[in-house]
This record gives C-alpha cells, structure tokens and sequence, in this order.
C-alpha cells in the first residue's frame, strides 16, 4: 500500500496480490482513524461478494476473479472499539457485465486508488438481532 | 433515520421500512440544506428506477425488489425554492447481478448507510425545454 | 460546460453532446487542479469502456449507446506534469442492465452532473512496466 494524506483525506493505492478488507483495516488502526467514507476503481483477481438474505439472516457468498472494480463504496466505524469497513462493490467482467454485492473479501489485479476522507467524530455500531447485522448506532 | 453531524458532513442511517427520498426531502428540509451530495450503500425491499427515453422525452419505470443497494450517488439543490433529490441507485439480486437507473423512490431493506456532504452557496435546477427535465442552471 | 466552485468543490454541469474525458481535463486544466476525486451521474449517447487484460497487458474495448451514467468514480492526478483523468463508469440500458468499465470517452446524454473536490498537494502518475499501466506513484 502506498498512500499520501492531503489534510482530512487520504489517496490510497493497493498494490497488486494485496487485500482490501485486511490491508485498509491495519491502515485505519495505524492511522487511528473511527470514523470515514471512501470510494475507489480499480481491479481485482478475486473477489468474494455476499447477498444479505433479511429472513434467513445469512450471507450468501459467491466468488468472482479476473474484474475491473467499477465503483467500490464504504465507510468506516467503530465495532467493539476497533475499526470496521463496510463496503459493497461492484465489479465488471470481460463482457462488460456487472456484478454487485457485500464486500467479504477482494485480492487487488493491476491497482485500486482509494481516496478516503476522515469524518470527525465517532461512529459506533451495534448488533441489531432484528436484522441480525452490526449496524450503524448513530 | 439516525444520523450524526460531523462539520457540514451528516453520517445518516435509514432504517428497515423508510423510503428513501421522502425520508432524506423531509431531512434536508429540516436542515435547511440546499447543496449537496452523498453516496451510500445498503439493502432496499423495493425500488423504482427510471431509464429516460430522451427521444419521447419521457421515464420507463421498473419495480425490483429485495436487492442490495450497491451504489446511491446523488446531489441535492433547489427547485422551486425547496430541496431537490437527484440520484442514481444501481442494486444487485440474488444471482449477484446489477441494475440500475435514476432513482423514483426505494424502500430500505436491512439498512442504508449514506454519507452526504453540504456544499457552500445554492444550486438551483431549470426546465429544459430541449431535454425535458428540470436540469442545474449553474 | 457549466460550474460553480464551492470552496474546493466544484458542482458541475457537461451539456448533451460535449465528451467527459476532454472537457473535463480542459476544465482541470483551466482551473490548475493537480490533485482532485469525482463522482456523478446522468446519461450518455455514447460510450467507450475497457477490460483490462492484465497477462496481454492491453484493454479489450467496447462501444456502448443511451444509457444512464449510475456511476462514475473517478480521480485526477499528474501525467508528465498535465492533468490527468483516471475514471470506472457503470451504465445501464433500457432493461435497466448495468455495464461497467474503464472510461475511455463517453458523449453526454441529458446530463452529467459531476461532484468535483481537490486534494491539497500534488499526486503524480508514473508507468508501470509489470502492470503496464500508468499508476499513483504516492
């Protein structure tokens, strides 16, 4: 990962073979960062994306390889005090086609630029049973 | 909805049930916001999108449901005086796959994160006789 | 081409029948803007996207025709010292499907309507001979 900090924002770059979830996650805590938002392009080799059944309360993960990341949207809050990504993305195959889900996890192809802007502030999330997610406790 | 100020940025969660573009109008006139955009992520039960035959000049709707929402990108300004929604939604279903087009309305399924950021000074929308719709007259 | 600054945002507007990649970096040019991300909606007549075939080193490319624009991410960084344009569309037809990929050139439609904000500092872009590309060197 290479970055550079531009007052509240940060321009991210992963590099080839890296992950997303894991490699922006030891950034955020290094950064000490709780609360932001960041979209990003790019590519990646694998990527395993979920769709939330609401009345069986479970992912359903399907993995996808070899696509160009065509919008990835997120945020960061707080989850047992400690930095969590919530992101969905949708990447596109070599027909053009998109697909789209709940970013579980995603190894970079040939780069993916981030930018990342810090909110102030803390943003918590808490379990909801009802949901049967972590959600956004505002 | 929950949300949380953080300088002029609004971290918002809707919740199970709301629909989106009224719930946001109502907020953004509470706020007296008048620029703005946003983007977000989460899960709709149902939603209205809209392609535009500019020919006929006229939308063609389409009813999904029990989607994610993998990408909401819009702006807010004035028409007629009061807060105006512009936005684009593109979901996913089950098998993963993406729709999209110009949002008419959605009702939110397991949650829906938005970031929305004011922009100073006002922007407001004209019709455009030639393409039909109310249009930024910058 | 119509705009209004906001601070370091730039609330834009490209008008039916003007091409995003040249305007967009005349305008960056005009305005000396090194270092910059985007968003935006709207529509397009016309649109050219890549895969990129990351073991050939080379994009396969695709003509697409009236669509909405869901989705375009995008960032600005410096190529040989002039502003250059890294941006991911995702489109979607009549049937609402969506297509995404790298945005060569795209002919506005309706509208586009573009969220401009600027980075502090300067991010350049060097080539990048494993990846064959011109990528952040941060």
């Amino acid at each position: 990962m290479q970055y550079r900090k531009s007052k509240n924002a940060f321009l991210i770059r992963l590099m080839k073979g890296e992950e997303i979830i894991s490699s922006l996650t030891k950034f955020l805590t290094a950064q000490k960062i709780s609360s932001a938002y960041f979209s990003g392009i790019g590519a990646v080799q694998k990527a395993t994306l979920g769709f939330y059944n609401l009345k069986k309360k479970k992912y359903i993960w399907r993995k996808f390889s070899e696509c160009e990341v065509v919008s990835l949207i997120g945020n960061v809050s707080l989850l047992n005090g400690k930095p969590f990504i919530h992101a969905h993305l949708v990447i596109s195959d070599n027909k053009y086609s998109c697909y789209g889900g709940h970013l579980k996890d995603a190894v970079i192809g040939a780069t993916l630029e981030i930018v990342l802007k810090k909110l102030s502030g803390k943003a918590e999330r808490k379990f909801d049973r009802e949901i049967g997610l972590n959600l956004l406790d505002l």
